[in-house]
């Protein structure tokens, strides 16, 4: 059976009405297509963001900073949400895997991944956690707790962290025996528990990684065949928001790698995204996708999303 | 190679002074002994509590409740501090092998353990979390936040969740398979993450399990050859704090039935420790230690501790 890792991005799971670091309805869509996904015959080995939801948990460790002598770090909060949304998805998809007479252990792991405390992003934070705040509120913050803020996507403004690149994932080897097996795996939540090496001594460091790019980290590294990373839009265009815009379909890695060549990707969101599929395609990735959650069956089946494929 | 099961408290790893979760130096010295049992020639499979740090992470959310629409429930703490405390253990554990020269993966598993919701431990909180508090601050929790507080061991007040008894761990054949690719695994983290079924639908319930029961219940489920749940006494002892108290050293599984049934072992802490080693001994595991941490590479080795073995 060949596996398609699936990253899923904290806003795919979070309520932003209520605040609530899980909405339920949102969990229960999210599984329902990872279900579908393997009905269709592949096996799902899930990934996850956790940008809104650790934000939360940061903001919340410092509300009650007087319960501890040593301020909680963001590593640690990394590793409350590991715990929080591996167990929320687990507990629903194993409900929904049940009620599909599917017999199929679902199973949540913690995951460390290794940084270089030198990343230039240490020196720039520029990953928006937690909720949106207004510009009154972004200040107040600022004054009284010191918060990184910055706008986020014209949508208001948000804490900024420190995003370093994933170099290593320290639970490869027993994540590849357990989709060998064909057990489900959730995995590298929150793009992983950033650590890194002092005089051989691993320590946290205060960062949230990137989940897509530990997941392309990951599916390279055990050579996953097929790699979806969800995003809102069903597809990758080129002109995007111009009268001219065009959605890309299916490309080639040479066709790919020239439309990056000619800067269509930009800086924004969607560069860094393309970059990061083209490198797991060039280092044996058979398939990568680009789509939104609703769209994963097709995606799969080459009927919708944008894909990067090895072929010619 | 032969397998054991490590089962230790939260309080080995609680910094009762600073209300930290987790004391770097406790840490430390847990993985140091980790390592030694592996070094002795047994894989090392590692459960933990989670009582203080649980607490803590309670007190926490309930401080910062304004973050969140619905408040977060205990279920919910518990897969924090699964994440949490996993994440510390691996991040040590990972820095001793190296350090050791064993190249022996570390991985934190997510665990949810199914529970009767109609357990009678609902109707009596038994279970202490948190810190110790004293008497004018339990009333006023009390009072102010509906807090359910008792005595703890004549060492002060803490507050009482329910503890009911664990019926089936959700995750036991990845568990399992882990543990045959001599992989070094943490799970059942606070004695797993409680959950029931209602419908047919998996729900969280507000509880903290027993993390010697769960243990208990994975070493039987998975066949692993022993089982160490360590304390802060080195033995089980006849007439605890009696002039003719007498430490049991080692004992069949007809001497400790015996013992058990002419009631020896009484309703306290020891009482239902003691029992859970026999009913493990009884369904087909082979040695059952109750010891302190520091003493777990002797017990093994026959030179300390209190068990109960198979054999006549």
């Amino acid at each position: 059976m060949e596996s398609v890792l699936i990253a899923i991005g904290g806003n795919a799971l979070y309520d932003k009405k209520s605040g609530n670091n899980l909405c339920p309805q949102m969990v229960r869509s999210v599984c329902q297509k990872i279900v579908q996904v393997y009905q269709s015959g592949y096996l799902p080995v899930i990934t996850f963001g956790n940008g809104p939801q650790v934000g939360n948990l940061l903001d919340m460790a410092e509300t009650s900073a007087r319960l501890f002598e040593t301020p909680v770090t963001l590593d640690t909060c990394v590793s409350w949400t590991q715990g929080e949304i591996g167990y929320w998805l687990t507990r629903e998809l194993t409900r929904q895997l049940l009620e599909a007479g599917i017999e199929k252990p679902v199973m949540a792991v913690n995951t460390l991944v290794e940084v270089n405390p030198d990343d230039a992003a240490f020196q720039k934070p520029s990953k928006p956690v937690g909720r949106f705040i207004n510009a009154d509120e972004a200040q107040r913050l600022y004054d009284e707790r010191g918060w990184i803020v910055g706008p986020d996507a014209n949508r208001g403004y948000r804490r900024m962290v420190p995003s370093p690149k994933p170099l290593r994932i320290l639970e490869a080897a027993p994540i590849r025996h357990l989709i060998d097996h064909e057990f489900l795996v959730l995995c590298c939540g929150g793009g992983g528990i950033p650590v890194y090496k002092k005089d051989g001594v691993f320590q946290g460091i205060e960062a949230v990684i990137d989940k897509d790019f530990t997941s392309c980290l990951l599916a390279k590294t055990l050579k996953i065949e097929n790699l979806i990373i969800c995003t809102e839009v069903e597809n990758v265009c080129l002109n995007f928001g111009q009268p001219n815009q065009k959605a890309l379909l299916r490309l080639s890695l040479a066709e790919a790698e020239q439309y990056q060549a000619e800067g269509h990707f930009g800086a924004g969101s969607m560069g860094p995204k393309v970059a990061a599929m083209i490198d797991y395609v060039r280092h044996g990735g058979k398939r990568a996708f680009i789509t939104s959650l609703e769209k994963t069956v097709e995606a799969l089946a080459g009927q919708a999303g944008t894909e990067i494929h090895a072929g010619s």
